[in-house]
């Protein structure tokens, strides 16, 4: 999910650039223990939290972030929904940082060292989101105040865990682009990945990453989540390889378009830099969160498979299950466990949860490894056609299609039913 | 609930003495993670578990009994029920003994030791279970069979628990006099519990325990379960207080007969080695199975208050919450965590599981802290009237009361119809 350099831009995001009006957001941190499951370890750490009382009229619910792969003020800026959502509700908005990225870091910048790294797991993260909820329910005085979980992509996939896992803390999930059937179940093809062997591979993955960008990207406005990209980005780039002056010379446009962007001063393009690569197929960027990133996906969170160019147009890129062993082995001394996350995270068999809202874009290349199909009355779907990687959870814009404006409208009655 | 001696009588039960025919079992390991919620952590052990065939036909259900503070076979021989039922399902039955005790120990003699108990947890446990439960259901070719968790006491807890963590795993619970409300529940009074300070609270506390022990297992017929004792041992008890020679004389008597049994031997009675203090108000035995307990009672299995003299008939034993941090900061260098095992274990919050039987006794000390009133269609109670600690899992009997028969009766038609 991290799509090269999602975590990167995600700082740079809150920044210079935001598609909506810019909310303010105070800070603060909570102390957590660093092993919720170890009663012998006693060590602590802060975990940052952003929120906004400026909706809150003291009754209403609390609309919490479940924070993913990244600081949290980029999931902030990029999530104007919830504000949208807050306003209705007189919420209360809290969203929380994912244990190791941003500034929840438990070690400093030792963090990632092997005996500190540990403590970075899907349960010790949802357990810290328990914790925090809870003790801040205390703090705001909002004990009797119903609790919705918001989130995108990975984000998408921890508000919808946290209804599996602590439905006592969580009344209603909005799980946004979570492909939780592709990470967790049992069957999944991991046949082909990308290779980190040669270099041809790596220029072709710098390449292929820049279309998943575009993919996941792909919306009707300008925007710096994934990419500084304009308004739907994949047009552009048809047109870009329709009337380039040969197809290599389009590719290379395209190319460009993600790695440099819209508002790109880069004189030459270096793709051992600009895609760096890790466990998830789509590649990691540098610094402390892409180095998160790429132990979740060496454990717990198994991306999908490469390319395989028949069942996609990408070239040939194998990573077979020996390969990412190994790659994982040698990086961070750990190895996946065969069927763990299936169990831990229930697979496909998640029909005894409730009050979770499923939403996915059919222009979002994580749409197949998501719930697609309502599968009880208080576990729905909502379909956005025309929609890219979470269009829905951002803020409402002039340029979005009516499918998502109907979605959204969509989502506020479902959570409006299920929180009572 | 460990009430004196019952993991020392645990091992003994298996031996000696048995209520209704003695099943065979077979023996194997599972290989288990140390630390399910630490990649880097890769040690591992063997969990025992135990099990038979006799009653499977290859396509019927699994019947599961979530191990709790014992070695396993002392559960097997007490939960007659299971194989009935399990007869009438064509069920396959297995038993999984949980970490710490028994023969599951991760690190044999010296799993006591400061830097390797930490890995003693509930989740753990539950965690264990799920990966030992999808595991067989793969070596027994029975990955289509549905299973149902039994568990009484703390079992009976895990068992209720592993419907709200993996109901992806277990389809159905019977949860047997499970006080999940009492260790659990936030609002959970602490303000009296035993001394372990000075000898005549001591004294007091091994004559109270006695009494526990005597309502515990007020079976209709006699059982080595809690202690070696006759048949409805509270009647025998207030028969030898009535005849005693002086109410001093009586409390001895029956005293001793909890620690001496029906079989005892004994010349004297020795309060200092047959009642063991620790930070379960009803007491630890000796052994590592008790040392077991006592950790966990120092950590999520929070018990309940001493007795105070007001709502109880016994003397007051305080030991508040400061006692108790003191006792398990000295002894284990460990901490309540205030809030974890509601927040974890979801409190009273249970609403949103299913297909969970809780059943309980109104002759169980332990009652008050159990489900006694239905909660959804779906999250069922039983009541048996006249009924001691999770009769309704033992074997039937020509003693049985009535109402044992009639639960037993009931709980079988809730698990065949949640079972669908």
């Amino acid at each position: 999910m991290a799509a090269c350099t999602l975590n990167f831009v995600l700082i740079a995001s809150a920044f210079f650039s935001f598609t909506g009006a810019i909310i303010p957001y105070k800070t603060a941190y909570f102390e957590q223990n660093l092993d919720h499951f170890n009663f012998v370890q006693v060590e602590t750490f802060k975990q940052r939290y952003i929120y906004t009382d400026q909706y809150w009229n003291g009754n209403g619910p609390i609309f919490f972030y479940t924070g993913n792969e990244g600081p949290i003020p980029g999931f902030w800026d990029n999530s104007g929904f919830v504000f949208e959502a807050a306003e209705k509700f007189n919420a209360l908005v809290i969203f929380g940082e994912h244990r190791y990225y941003g500034e929840s870091m438990p070690f400093g910048s030792s963090s990632f060292d092997h005996d500190k790294v540990g403590y970075l797991t899907v349960e010790q993260a949802l357990a810290d989101f328990a914790v925090l909820v809870t003790g801040l329910k205390i703090q705001f005085k909002a004990t009797q105040s119903k609790v919705v979980a918001f989130g995108g992509s990975y984000g998408g996939m921890l508000s919808a865990y946290m209804r599996f896992k602590y439905p006592n803390v969580i009344d209603v999930a909005l799980a946004a682009s979570a492909p939780i059937y592709m990470v967790t179940f049992k069957g999944i093809e991991r046949e082909f990945f990308f290779s980190a062997v040669t270099e041809i591979p790596h220029l072709l993955g710098w390449i292929r990453n820049s279309f998943t960008s575009l993919a996941m990207g792909d919306y009707p406005y300008p925007t710096t989540f994934l990419a500084p990209l304009p308004g739907y980005p994949v047009n552009v780039a048809c047109k870009m390889m329709a009337t380039a002056s040969s197809k290599l010379q389009g590719l290379a446009d395209v190319t460009a378009m993600v790695y440099n962007g819209t508002n790109g001063t880069l004189t030459c393009l270096d793709p051992d830099t600009e895609y760096i690569e890790c466990a998830d197929p789509t590649g990691c960027g540098l610094g402390p969160d892409s180095r998160a990133w790429d132990y979740q996906a060496c454990t717990e969170v198994a991306l999908p498979a490469g390319s395989n160019n028949k069942t996609d147009m990408f070239p040939v890129l194998p990573w077979t299950l020996d390969m990412i062993t190994k790659y994982c082995q040698e990086k961070w001394g750990v190895a996946q466990r065969p069927g763990w996350a299936a169990t831990q995270l229930w697979g496909k068999d998640i029909a005894s949860a409730s009050n979770i809202i499923f939403s996915n874009g059919d222009l979002d290349p994580w749409r197949p490894g998501g719930v697609l199909e309502d599968v009880s009355p208080t576990l729905v779907t909502v379909l956005v056609k025309g929609g890219a990687h979470h269009l829905d959870l951002r803020a409402s814009n002039p340029l979005d299609p009516a499918t998502v404006t109907q979605a959204r409208k969509q989502e506020l009655e479902l959570i409006q039913k299920f929180i009572q």
